[in-house]
């Protein structure tokens, strides 16, 4: 905020192009939106700003670069890393996406669907459902996540595997950028070569280019049924050669697979009420595979179920399998995987990494990298689960038990983090698979990045937003 | 070059970098590469570099930076719009990456390779081929088009329909930015969130941001075998209804569908010697069709199309089919597609536009905008050819009888070329589809695009090269 402007110029200014329901200052109704749902960052702002459209957003855009004012969005703050949390200075604008929640059309011949940022994943899921179409991303917080945050984060989730992640699906975007100007990649065209391509540019780039508005969304038919797997397997080794077999046999019709260790399994039967273990005896390693099909002519996702885990008991690549029977056991399977994470947390303290290496190096990441965290620093024990079709684990280390659930994370937690990370590096992967750098991971991106990514990361950003108003503090390494 | 700097001192330290092998400063070897191959181009340069690897092109860009010399990559010098084509002023060097071509490594299991830029397509098809795989883009100029090229043009061909352009294709790419740092982008992960896609911003880039070195690219199963057919059909309407039908039954297996103007067939069937039509019949449009296996449970393609043409002739779709029975007679039918240029030539002079519109609007475009031009424009004739499944085609507007090869290009071609770019504007289209930019179209990109998007360009092209040594003059409005 430049010197002549004060606060409540500012805030009368944005009162004028926003009205009374777009503009909030009062610090009880601030209050939830300026803590990550973790609770792990914590921030203030002038105001939050809700905008109805894309010019008001534009508006407000104008507003922050001719007076200096940090922006910073949220959509569902259901982000992992911190990206839409200000900073503790107050002088941000929070922009909330919630009011632009329409869904402007779908066009079921072309199988694409225009929803603005605030529509939530799971409105967007009906919707299409109606038109007996599907949008093939999904994840925990689809109740909360919105289009915006997901194109912002490129979002994976558990279905990754057949369908990619967020930038697969994305064929357009509308932004406004940073000087307030609007820009509109909506139309969809197959074959576009005009140049450097923005909405790429966009898709991931955690609102600090600018502030995703809109989206043209890829479509699929939808599913008219699925069968969920879930096996007992010998090792993360065994699993990647079942997961060979299967992309082999059922590689259309397979939508997800998922690693799921026994510590994880025990602290969601222990902890979350209603689970039961879907197989009589232990297993040290478990999968979770979908089948589907939207194709009548195809398999039934049952039966093919059935052949394919009869063959890969006979390959002895499971110890043993279930296959659901009913819709509600499809769901009783995935809420085990879905609950790792709140039961870890009822346990105790773990330090959580979102990391990727190549597909096929990931088995032997997850046992070496396991091994050598653990014994490093002793007491910790590290349960790697999620996406191993992605080449994608979120590599967990548990405090000892009585570890102090206050100071762990910090110390020796970031010490734990940074070797993590290095082994990560090492192995040629990535310290972010699906989450985002945000405010959390900024400074590890710039540990180990190496100079010309950060050349380009920084002179992006700064060409993109020169006087640095668009979420400042995130993914770009200072 | 700044003053301290003679034309001497430059080449002398250049033939330190590169050695007599990689430094051409004699008129009449650079000629040919000093003009592109359409001959519409004509460009002079200091010398021509061609660097044996990637540290070579780094320290060439590094004294090029240094110095402020411009730097025009090239390829296979087969692009259309003078990308790689460098001023009339001789102050730049022209960087070959035909010593760049090692196929660096092939990666049967995750079907990825890694090809250095200098290398041709079709040698890039042979060496996947004899594992057993393919690289599913081609086009006309397959053997002299680069891979290096294909890159920063995100080249399209014939094979999009299914597998999609460059851009789908390219899973990880190296590459010397302008401060002569080295981009290591060639190991692949599935899932990578570190910040802002430094890929996508490099592919279709056109060189003006950094020198593509090498790249990882995907590769699918080898075909099995194939069928072509070549149907005529009433009218574009039509060609889009048969789209449409081959879709919902063959997706799959369609691995091409383009259209083709009787003006068109008519003019390679009386210029490109040993060509005859397919069909017995006149028709006023055509298409052709390819379909492919690579699984051999699959239905074979030659009854496939069997099946499919005799439900289409039943749904009055298509008014005669030939299916090919042998590869020479598919590559026959492909040779009438291929001509179609060469055979346009030889008639006389025609201005040409490689569009796109959303694809349900391509047949309506094709007939409406045709109509329009002809008649704005008397005795010039319109024929719209090319990928119609993609919404992308070349949009011809030949010559009336007996106009001037030499003037009529410039007037009234250029009119004719912005009338034709304004009704695909008008249409929510691309006025490139897959040929990019270069030097031909930058001024109408300035003149059609918005200023968001013309915002956005510039700031890019500066924040990667803020001296403009990066193949100036191309892609980039002014």
């Amino acid at each position: 905020m430049t010197d002549s402007l004060t606060r409540n110029d500012l805030t009368e200014r944005l009162s004028q192009i926003l009205g009374p329901r777009g503009l909030t200052t009062d610090g009880a109704d601030l209050a939830p939106w300026l803590t990550d749902w973790r609770g792990r960052f914590h921030g203030q702002a002038l105001a939050m700003v809700a905008p109805a459209d894309t010019m008001e957003t534009a508006a407000i855009v104008r507003l922050a670069s001719e007076t200096g004012t940090p922006i910073v969005p949220q959509g569902g703050n259901s982000g992992m890393v911190g990206g839409a949390t200000p900073d503790a200075e107050g002088r941000s604008l929070l922009l909330s996406t919630r009011r632009m929640n329409a869904i402007r059309s779908i066009d079921t011949a072309a199988r694409t669907v225009v929803a603005e940022a605030g529509v939530v994943l799971q409105t967007l899921h009906e919707a299409v459902s109606a038109h007996g179409l599907r949008f093939p991303l999904t994840l925990g917080g689809k109740g909360s996540a919105t289009v915006g945050g997901l194109v912002s984060t490129n979002a994976g989730g558990t279905q990754v595997l057949r369908h990619g992640t967020m930038r697969a699906l994305v064929e357009g975007v509308e932004a406004v950028l940073p000087d307030g100007s609007i820009y509109d990649g909506l139309a969809t065209l197959k074959k576009d070569n005009r140049g450097y391509d923005i909405r790429h540019l966009l898709v991931g780039a955690e609102g600090t280019l600018g502030i995703v508005t809109a989206a043209t969304l890829k479509l699929v038919p939808a599913l008219i049924d699925r069968a969920v797997v879930w096996a007992g397997v010998a090792s993360p080794l065994v699993a990647r050669e079942l997961l060979l077999m299967l992309e082999a046999r059922a590689g259309r019709e397979m939508e997800g697979f998922e690693i799921v260790p026994q510590r994880c399994l025990a602290n969601v039967l222990k902890h979350i009420p209603g689970t039961r273990s879907p197989l009589e005896g232990a297993h040290p390693w478990h999968v979770l595979v979908e089948f589907g099909r939207d194709d009548a002519a195809a398999t039934a996702p049952q039966i093919l179920a059935e052949a394919l885990m009869a063959e890969a008991f006979e390959r002895g690549l499971v110890q043993d399998a279930a296959i659901s029977v009913s819709e509600s056991q499809a769901e009783a399977f995935w809420k085990l995987r879905d609950s790792i994470s709140e039961a870890e947390r009822t346990e105790g303290p773990a330090m959580q990494h979102d990391i990727s290496v190549p597909v096929a190096d990931m088995p032997r990441f997850i046992l070496e990298a396991g091994a050598t965290v653990e014994q490093r620093f002793a007491g910790t024990e590290v349960a790697a689960f999620g996406h191993m079709g992605d080449g994608n684990v979120h590599f967990h280390v548990a405090a000892p038990p009585g570890a102090d659930r206050a100071t762990w994370p910090d110390h020796p937690g970031k010490e734990i983090s940074a070797f993590v990370h290095d082994l990560v590096v090492a192995a040629g992967g990535s310290i972010s698979a699906e989450h985002g750098i945000g405010q959390m991971k900024r400074d590890e991106l710039g540990r180990l990045s190496d100079p010309a990514r950060l050349m380009a990361l920084r002179a992006i950003k700064h060409a993109f937003d020169p006087k640095g108003i668009m979420n400042p503090g995130k993914l770009v390494p200072l």
